[in-house]
């Protein structure tokens, strides 16, 4: 099964998905499988910082896992993020974003929105389990680049999700005391992780750092050459098809 | 496709392959696929130190990738192993012979034999070639442990192998200048790298070294946690569709 790069439309649903956290809306969307039978499983999707919740790799990950594999995919606007951006930021493109913040404070900015994230997934796992179409089925998390710096936190702390796709996302070997380095420790699920060998965004050696890092008995790197943004889209199609498998034999 | 563990017998035919090099006979085995369709690529099966060309790991993939694959597959014996071992070896397990030299011998005496190796492999690509049931097909190269330490070399130097599978070996980052450091910046083909996150056999920092040497455009290093000798099967399997995938679209 092929990832599809362009073109191809798998049968899908779009919903919008209702999610309250703390009192506030938190904008997400599920896809359902187009066939009646009910979904294998629940897949979260993740975006990369600067995406959101309908940015065309969340789409295209997530119509695969419903409309190819028949995993129902959920999708929300991180915080800052999507609908959520702050009003002196809309109409800017992700890098003039990140370049009028500067990376280290936009860096800052997601790392302090890492508990509302966690709270947020949580919610948006309630709120898909409560959906007369979604029995309660096992749950996955597929998350890069921000995707796990938001991920490897929620995955530690939530018993519902039983595999893992994090990647593109690094932490110092020496930094063992940090918040984010004492999750990853706690993560136990199998995990694949994607990391990008010339990654410009993330060092080689943080990414690996952060492999090692993980408490899973049973993870998986795949390394390819090429820049953050050049994971092969056969990377992400073998990742989409991990998560299937493992969410179905748990 | 599963790499079958253990039971299943996919149908091939095993013959005895004629390789003279240098006046001295070689001994070699071909594995052809039994259905009357010829081969689509050759695949040479480098074994690792203390096996030989009918050790079972060797046997198994070869029978998969001409059985289930549709690839002819060739195996020999490298120097000082299977029916080359030195006469007083014979009769010792591959660890009693290992023990008896010192591993820093052992690893020598293999490390000796890589020009002779080469020549082997170059006149058995000739012996496959030359036999009516194998068409000018395209070659690839599988070998990990000493199947690496003799694949780059030979990958380097031989124009007919345009894909390979490396792994569970290593290179320290430090000794670019050596003349395996040089072959492996000579590889172009694409390559998939496994290693063991946890080998007890070849340090993990070498083995990743050993990745970032392959001049290869193309590459991608597979690490899964476990010891030298718990690669996942599936990863044998994905190594063999690697091979077979790219020696079709060559």
């Amino acid at each position: 099964m092929i990832f599809p790069a362009t073109g191809q439309e798998p049968p899908a649903e779009r919903l919008s998905l209702s999610v309250r956290q703390a009192g506030e809306h938190v904008p997400a969307v599920a896809w359902l499988p187009a066939s009646s039978s009910p979904p294998s499983a629940v897949v979260l999707v993740g975006h990369g910082a600067g995406m959101d919740k309908d940015a065309p790799f969340v789409t295209r990950i997530s119509r695969h896992l419903a409309g190819n594999l028949g995993c129902a995919a959920v999708a929300i606007d991180a915080p800052h993020h999507g609908e959520r951006t702050p009003d002196e930021e809309r109409g800017l493109s992700a890098q003039q974003r990140r370049e009028r913040m500067g990376l280290a404070a936009w860096r800052e900015r997601n790392r302090r929105a890492t508990a509302q994230a966690v709270a947020d997934w949580q919610a948006a796992i309630d709120a898909v389990h409560a959906l007369d179409a979604v029995p309660n089925v096992p749950v996955g998390y597929f998350g890069i680049s921000m995707g796990t710096r938001f991920g490897v936190p929620l995955v530690a702390a939530e018993p519902r999700i039983t595999a893992a796709v994090f990647g593109l996302f690094g932490h110092p070997a020496g930094d063992k005391g940090a918040v984010f380095a004492r999750a990853a420790t706690q993560v136990t699920v199998p995990v694949l992780f994607l990391l990008q060998w010339d990654d410009e965004l993330f060092p080689r050696q943080d990414g690996l750092a952060l492999f090692d890092l993980l408490g899973s008995r049973s993870k998986t790197l795949h390394a390819n050459s090429g820049g953050h943004l050049q994971v092969p889209h056969a990377e992400i199609s073998q990742a989409a098809e991990f998560l299937r498998e493992h969410l179905a034999s748990g």
